[in-house]
């Protein structure tokens, strides 16, 4: 069976807290990047990537680069959803494609795009075996289309 | 007399502190973009652009896009300093080029360029008063190169 | 019909998020204080009380007291809840016993008691009438024990 | 020579950063948490007790007690000093004093007792030895008065 493509998406819904608001009574750009990380962890544990076992294994992800977007803002109380997608991965390096968008109009409030890689304890970029699976998902499915 | 090129750059010292830590004991991403902010703000006010004044008039800066490459990582007890340019102001627009280096050997641990504007009270981007006068500062000094 | 106990208890079930964690692996100690304000607004909006309209009228509700135990740790991943009893309410200070509690054992990490009070426009203790409707509430109760 | 009563004593300067203000122009109760910390770090650093060495040797410094009480509030651009006491120092407990102060006219924001403990790598409460210098610090002070 083929993987579906569908394991490269991923979707999670948040809600607003206040305590993440600033003095503009809007979400700080800075929270937006705690959003943004806490849908990728979500992500890779749910598709067997531990970051428990990573870090217990001497491995450190690192983001090396971010470009975001802010379109619109977050205010209180407000429902958002994150939206994922792995755009591409190679031997040494991981592109993810992020959304927020505010719900239930499904308004976007910010785009990003985040490049990483995985060092291990010698500091060196290299993927655990973990990270090699979801490789040949994304492989598979660009081979479909 | 014309403007001194220095008012345009700026430079702020500061530390890291523990509970800015992540579990892997490296700054998380989300905190270099407060000190990003933190460093835009200084220099905003040493210019004359006070933000409590901005919000009582209803003005609300935001950031529209912004482009970070992390190239190292800053640990407990790391000195470090951001250094940020003001790289050109339009009627609507803002970019700083912002860089955060490690001390004492200058170590470059991310760059940035962050680009954004400020809305007034009806959501429209428009430039309080404060602004142009950095606007005036700048054009004297591309005309100097 | 006489109002309900149940409305003077409420109970929030959250998540840890790894950017939530320290150094050392576990919760900060300033994060849980994050986690109990989210749930004490969560129980005066889901009594009533909206922090928007609060603000929008000059009221600032503001904690004069904390005094919190930490009996254990969360980590990675832990699903926890977040309990509160609206313990008293005079007509110018509120008392919050919270707790929170590990799951799925129940396990309690930390209790606390928070203590605060309302200020209007000028700076001085006063109760909007949402938050008399909750007093009215609380009187019943304790009349029925 | 006797040690210095001074070296029990440490006052740390800050000033507020406006990505820590709430929506309501304050400080967030959670951050005067960190403030503290920060303070309580940089005070065990100046007496030879550093966090990367007990970390290292799988000791965990965690607080079990914050008492916290809120005066007043700090606000953007507020300089303020945070203050502390090493009141106690048992062998498995220690007590802060500690209060945060508004300069220039040394106006009482907060004032928090902190107790707390570090756990060696088996989780049981054992103080390093850098801690028992400390001790006799304190015991030689209290048998001065």
């Amino acid at each position: 069976m083929l993987p579906s493509i569908e394991t490269l998406h991923f979707s999670l819904k948040m809600e607003v807290r206040d305590y993440e608001l600033d003095r503009f009574g809007v979400i700080n750009n800075a929270v937006y990047q705690n959003y943004l990380e806490h849908t990728r962890h979500k992500f890779l544990e749910a598709n067997g990537v531990k970051m428990v076992d990573l870090l217990e294994r001497g491995f450190s992800p690192v983001i090396t680069k971010a470009e975001i977007e802010y379109r619109s803002s977050l205010q209180s109380k407000d429902d958002f959803v994150v939206n994922l997608e792995l755009a591409s991965l190679s031997k040494v390096k991981f592109v993810f494609m992020q959304e927020i968008r505010r719900l239930p109009e499904d308004k976007l409030i910010i785009n990003a795009r985040i490049t990483g890689t995985i060092l291990n304890s010698s500091g060196r970029p290299c993927f655990p075996e973990a990270f090699q699976d979801l490789r040949s998902v994304l492989t598979h499915k660009n081979t479909d289309k």
